[in-house]
């Protein structure tokens, strides 16, 4: 099975960008518990002040669909919905790398 | 020193896709040989035909710079550029989340 990837452009409302990130890391670092979420990283943008980019690598497009229905996850999008102006999600497949057969080799 | 991140979205001119990705999963190969490039990962959009994103964490922004200088580096891009309509870079800081420090965690 292959691999599934998300990109995700998050554009905070102004001055909710901080907050934002804290509940994407707290998202983040559940995922510790989600053997099939290889990578979950948080970023902030340079040069926009209120964007945050989440790059996502999974084990299969199943898992992170099912993540998405988890109580914990549910949760965390209820808070951060008043934070948020917009979501831009680009599903991925992950073709190859430095670093991807690394990530969660025993998956 | 903190992290340095980078997506890039490719677009391929029509029918060029194949070619552009093979350029830069050898460019990500490349990558092997640099420790500062803790991650690389080619990806094929879902939904787009012609699109092709690359994700990319570095130790520091200083390493990225100076692999864009590099010959090898210099020669991809020009066996590229004949393959693409238009790249959109952003640089990121990345703040966190799983499997970052597990990346070259003695970089």
């Amino acid at each position: 099975m292959s691999k599934f990837g998300m990109i995700a452009k998050f554009t905070a409302k102004p001055g909710e960008r901080d907050a934002l990130a804290a509940i994407l890391l707290e998202a983040a670092a559940a995922m510790e518990q989600v053997h099939e979420c290889e990578l979950y990283i948080v970023n902030l943008s340079e040069s926009e002040p209120d964007t945050l980019w989440v790059t996502e690598v999974w084990s299969h497009a199943e898992a992170h669909a099912a993540s998405l229905q988890e109580e914990s996850t549910r949760e965390a999008i209820q808070r951060a919905k008043p934070l948020i102006a917009g979501v831009e999600p680009t599903r991925l497949i992950p073709l190859g790398g430095k670093g991807l057969e690394s990530l969660n080799p025993d998956a």
